[in-house]
């Protein structure tokens, strides 16, 4: 396979901060289409995965999964874009395209397990998959989405995996008008699924322990805002038809539940590391679910694009250069970015 | 409201036994009817009630709610029923028949709370309501449902609250013909799931921790009996729908919701005392659910005796006199039935 020396952003080892390295990238295959990528922002996940706090890591890692920028380069068999194309790739590059679940565009539940963008192994050319910190990238053109040109491109890019990780629940779990939609949590998911679910019809009320939080909830669409803390907030809380947990550490759940109504459900797409405790009656009575989300597959993380678009949805942002990622990283740690951080890419080049 | 004296069966404290007393029954009013109680299921609620395990007993209690008997009396606008049919009550006696749930016959979900047929409140007479273990019963013709004649009698009992119990659940969840359900535990309730899953069509497969209950688990009609506590049977499981969880006691279901499908659902009918556990990663990962349901609505009850009626099921009984249920209540305490205790309420005419 011939491949090219590519600059990139990542580290060799758990506790060495992020820097340049060069990496090697495919050419680009008769079905690849290869991007220059522009704007990628920073999840959470990256984090988790750089710091090889879930294991698994393999390094050198270049983390990034929110990956957009302009086709620079098609195969010859490439039919769905041409250079010059905004284009976007989120977690998954790559899937079997064989089971039930691939051939219904649910890639994500593939059951021969999707490539990741990066730190995966990848099955069909070997070695491991490079994320989004880095000048260009290689990818199928099955695993890519167009990215409607009205966007705001760095503000766009949190919609690969914020975005369609909130996106997917919602749409799942039928958010719409009349329906009473829930947030836990406002941070890179919370906000996205506010405007989100607020686009699609919901009446949002956003759950937050902290007051601050309240005027930029209501800012991002929240039709209410309920401090969790308070009693009787909590206790006058009309009935909600889901409710979508973006919380990542522990958390008392049975709380949230009791707030569900007949047949509603609480939503997981936070990972919180430790065992969440949930008492039976509470899902007994009522009929009520406790439930969780990952992604989405291509078809859908194109859909919210073009949702987003028509909503003119993109993320609250922080842009920096790459040089700043490490700084990112560790404000990140401490939740402390509004709302999401983005990284511009052009400091790579230089 | 006029009152007669009945002969029952219950306890004046939670620490004494079970013995003969004499309660007062209303006349039947215009929408009442009396059903001369034949046979009465014992179920561990009527255990926990008792003991006021949960709290908020009232004594004296009478209790019992799988309640089969004659229609003896009917009052003048009485439809449904004329004296001599066989009828049934479970669980619910009354609701506030306004609420969306109760005008949807999902009474089992009213926004009022339903009264229970004992240790209940009664909204609309006033004085706690008595239960099954009794000469007779008056109840408003809107909940009590019609006995196929052709079920066996005492087995049929255990329809009004084991059956609709499961029945709800496996209905709700759309078992079926190309389904894979999965049952945990063998007991009033698990047995029959078995019955009553393998007869809407499903692959029926038991988990048990007991490697001599896996005869009677085929014998009852499982498909496959998986023991829990071997891995490598566990490992080779294949994926499950849903799965339906009976059991009361604490245990590790993160095991069970790994075995479930995308989409799959682990639904509790049993109320385990403890907090259960799981990992958020657990029904992240493929869209699963943790759920629960609890009894039925009035006319699932119908519903489910009629399917039990079409496929000739009933519960595996011990029948028992009425001078037998102190000793029956320390054998359920150990779950040392098969499958469910039936009171012959004959002994209490002697």
């Amino acid at each position: 396979m011939n491949t090219h020396s590519t600059k990139a952003f990542g580290t060799e080892a758990a506790a060495a901060p992020l820097e340049a390295l060069n990496i090697r990238r495919r050419e680009v295959t008769p079905h690849d289409v290869e991007i220059e990528i522009l704007y990628c922002g920073i999840c959470h996940s990256d984090l988790h995965a750089v710091h090889n706090d879930w294991g698994g890591t393999f390094y050198p890692i270049v983390p990034g999964h929110e990956i957009v920028g302009r086709i620079s380069k098609v195969g010859e068999n490439v039919t769905r874009f041409k250079a010059g194309d905004l284009a976007g790739v989120g977690c998954i590059v790559d899937s079997c395209r064989e089971c039930s679940h691939c051939k219904e565009g649910d890639e994500q539940f593939c059951e021969s397990g999707w490539t990741v963008v990066f730190n995966s192994p990848d099955k069909k050319y070997g070695g491991i998959t490079y994320g989004g910190f880095s000048e260009r990238i290689v990818v199928d053109e099955n695993y890519v989405v167009r990215v409607p040109e009205t966007l705001d491109m760095p503000g766009a890019a949190p919609i690969l995996c914020a975005g369609i990780t909130v996106y997917s629940p919602l749409k799942h779990w039928k958010t719409g008008p009349g329906k009473n939609v829930g947030i836990i949590g406002i941070g890179g998911l919370g906000h996205m699924a506010i405007k989100i679910a607020k686009a699609m019809g919901a009446h949002v009320t956003v759950f937050t322990t902290s007051q601050a939080k309240a005027d930029d909830a209501r800012r991002l669409g929240a039709d209410d805002v309920v401090l969790s803390t308070d009693a009787e907030q909590m206790g006058s809380c009309p009935g909600q038809d889901m409710i979508l947990d973006t919380v990542s550490a522990r958390h008392d759940i049975n709380t949230y539940i009791n707030l569900l109504k007949v047949d509603g459900s609480l939503v997981m797409v936070g990972l919180p590391a430790e065992q969440l405790e949930i008492g039976a009656s509470n899902v007994v009575h009522g009929r009520k679910s406790f439930s969780g989300s990952n992604i989405g597959g291509i078809a859908e993380t194109q859909e919210v694009l073009d949702f987003c678009a028509e909503h003119n949805i993109t993320a609250e942002i922080e842009l920096i250069d790459v040089n700043q990622i490490n700084n990112a990283f560790e404000r990140l740690a401490k939740s402390d970015v509004k709302y999401r951080f983005v990284v511009d890419m052009a400091g790579l080049k230089n």
